[in-house]
């Protein structure tokens, strides 16, 4: 505070806060002043330190605000979470700057991609341990009743893409990108299948086999520390949850070799589950920058055309889940408030920044619908669909009943 | 029988059953000889009894198929649909003949558009009422049970599209291509909406307003004698079935100003249910010659980027229904030619034995998966979906409850 203003600062300052006032949040200057005039009660504030914060706000907003935040120069007053959400539903074009990085430039080759999952997935299990659920499930929870704990929600999201699969005992799967391994575990402990389950994060493969052993299931699941392009034989049906961010538009034909490989004509289902757009645009360049390098979020028809119409794949059903990625990102974001001493002890102020604005940024673009989350059934063309009503999914007791004998396409007859 | 069969015709049908031997399909000649040769039992017989139909049927079987049999120089033994669905199987890519035809160079405007819909809607009502079911809905019905019979299932997809719409008492809907008024009816009578409801067939707006007056919903439901392209005002839902496979992918962008005009940013929802691809190709030429001038069944992802990606929606749901609708068209079939005589003394052979194939070709088609039934769920960009998990569209009793609340988006807070 007291600290001295120049002009210059002062009169940029008021050209961003003409940007941010629609949004109700002020823009405040060291010393203590704002120029505010939008509405009243403001939903928060944005204190700027210095000159150099301001011009990068107002030249690349997408990628400086997380720069600035995360270095500390540039502070949220009324909650992180919902001034960024107030700011970012200003904001649903891409600026021109984001626009030069054209999704189709990003090249995850197998080296790449192993070391974009290192930067992520491997800062120990025993961080992620500290704030996801019990059964360390890093994707979309589903609340199926608003109340639920997050350990209830990412069960009945595990459920969920079970119940979408149709699974069957005895029948084989693979997984590409498998985490912690939780859902591979679960397809096996409840539906009786038989898991093949790949990644290439060498921390969650060790910690998921390791679990297997524990619980007994290692000889119907095996975790294989390899890219989803490797990916060989036959199965009853493929899922993918939460990897298809990380591919990247350019290698979208590669997964599609993979599901037209792993799923034959004629018989199969596949799920995958991922973030996605409305519109295609680049994810914001600070989140590629710092959290998730080589990522992308595609639209529901880049993956219809570029994966699901070359593997020649029929799609069956798509649910967006976005609310429900926000309150599981609602949900961190509180348990990782929880645990800020220990993040900074360990990891520094500029990471604890980081991490803090990552969690409420994407809960905001969640909650306002920049990003959706998006589950897609499908099976190869020319396949019976697994299900004859969606309703069976919700309503039928999980695993145990007699293989699905499509009877009406008999009964059509 | 003991026509006389020349050496070219035997060896032009030779070539011919080479080509539908693996659908186990005979191709009988009109002295009773086959070189069939596939697997036992033969699933059915084509019947031949001039050179020129196996001639038709060699360069441009699409086309021909239909033509032949229309005109009664084709018969088919073992029931058609079976026939048909055995031949369609061989036959997922299109002939090059119907690649020359781009469904871009269809072009519906309003004149033609009015043309196409009369050449098939104004065909009578009592033609239509004479085979569908009691409130003449002719589009997908939804067999919510197995065994659920066709008008059971036609108001149970009513009330699906009413529940995926969410509609609550008071609200204001407009319906583009409204038939002969069910869904509007419906949509008045069972969930207390206000409806105004577009269509261009003069029989059937006429039969929709008698019906409105008679059961005392014209006050509520009004049906406008107009073009989609001319949909004007605000709603709260914007609700299209069976109309999409007859605008053209011309035309989307005009469909796309009529969503983004009448759903603004912030509210309101939609529902899109149409017949789909899994691959761009047009629909079967003979198809498009004789039954539905001017059609084409567009992909999901044609229908995401031409339609709702410039119309801004978001995407919230999609079902695939296709089984729904071999079944639905197994009902028409059976009733269909149950009144066989009636529609011979009244339209001739030539029209009898068309519809015939088209119902019988349509259910191969569906029940094959050549074709797709699709409902789409979207709402403008950065509004909150209808619903919280879609289980609800599938639990709650229809209408009478109150407005729905969103209460997760404070919850998630």
């Amino acid at each position: 505070m007291g600290t001295r203003v120049s002009a210059v600062q002062r009169w940029l300052a008021g050209i961003l806060q003409d940007r941010i006032a629609p949004a109700a949040v002020r823009l405040e200057l060291a010393d203590g002043t704002s120029a505010y005039a939008g509405p009243e009660p403001a939903s928060g504030s944005l204190v700027v330190r210095d000159t150099r914060v301001i011009l990068g706000l107002l030249v690349n907003p997408h990628l400086y605000f997380g720069e600035a935040y995360m270095a500390g120069r540039l502070d949220v007053r009324g909650g992180l979470e919902r001034v960024v959400e107030a700011v970012s539903r200003l904001s649903l074009l891409p600026s021109p700057i984001e626009r030069i990085t054209s999704p189709l430039t990003i090249a995850n080759d197998q080296t790449r991609a192993r070391r974009n999952v290192h930067h992520h997935y491997d800062l120990g299990n025993d961080f992620y341990q500290s704030w996801l659920d019990d059964q360390m499930v890093y994707t979309c929870a589903y609340f199926e009743h608003p109340d639920m704990s997050l350990e209830e929600a990412q069960r009945a999201k595990l459920d969920l893409v079970c119940r979408k699969l149709r699974l069957q005992p005895g029948e084989t799967v693979v997984e590409a990108g498998c985490g912690w391994g939780a859902l591979a575990l679960h397809m096996a402990r409840s539906y009786g299948v038989r898991v093949k389950a790949f990644n290439v994060s060498r921390e969650q493969i060790a910690y998921a086999r390791e679990r297997a052993a524990r619980e007994g299931l290692d000889a119907r699941v095996e975790f294989i520390d390899d890219d989803y392009r490797n990916v060989d034989g036959e199965y009853d049906a493929f899922v993918s949850v939460g990897m298809l961010e990380h591919v990247g538009l350019k290698h979208f034909g590669s997964l599609a070799d993979v599901l037209s490989r792993v799923l034959r004509r004629g018989r199969g289902r596949g799920l995958l589950h991922f973030i996605g757009r409305d519109i295609p645009r680049p994810l914001n360049a600070w989140v590629v920058r710092r959290i998730f390098p080589g990522a992308y979020a595609p639209t529901l028809a880049e993956v219809a055309t570029k994966v699901l119409e070359p593997a020649r794949m029929s799609i069956i059903d798509v649910e967006n889940l976005r609310l429900h990625y926000a309150r599981t990102l609602a949900h961190w974001g509180a348990r990782f408030g929880a645990i800020h001493e220990t993040v900074l002890a360990r990891y520094g102020e500029s990471f604890r920044r980081a991490w803090e604005l990552y969690l409420a940024g994407s809960e905001a673009a969640f909650a306002v619908g920049s990003l959706q989350l998006f589950q897609v059934v499908f099976s190869p063309l020319e396949t019976a669909p697994p299900y004859w009503a969606r309703t069976e999914m919700y309503t039928e007791s999980p695993a145990g009943q007699g293989r699905h004998q499509l009877p009406w396409v008999a009964a059509t007859r």
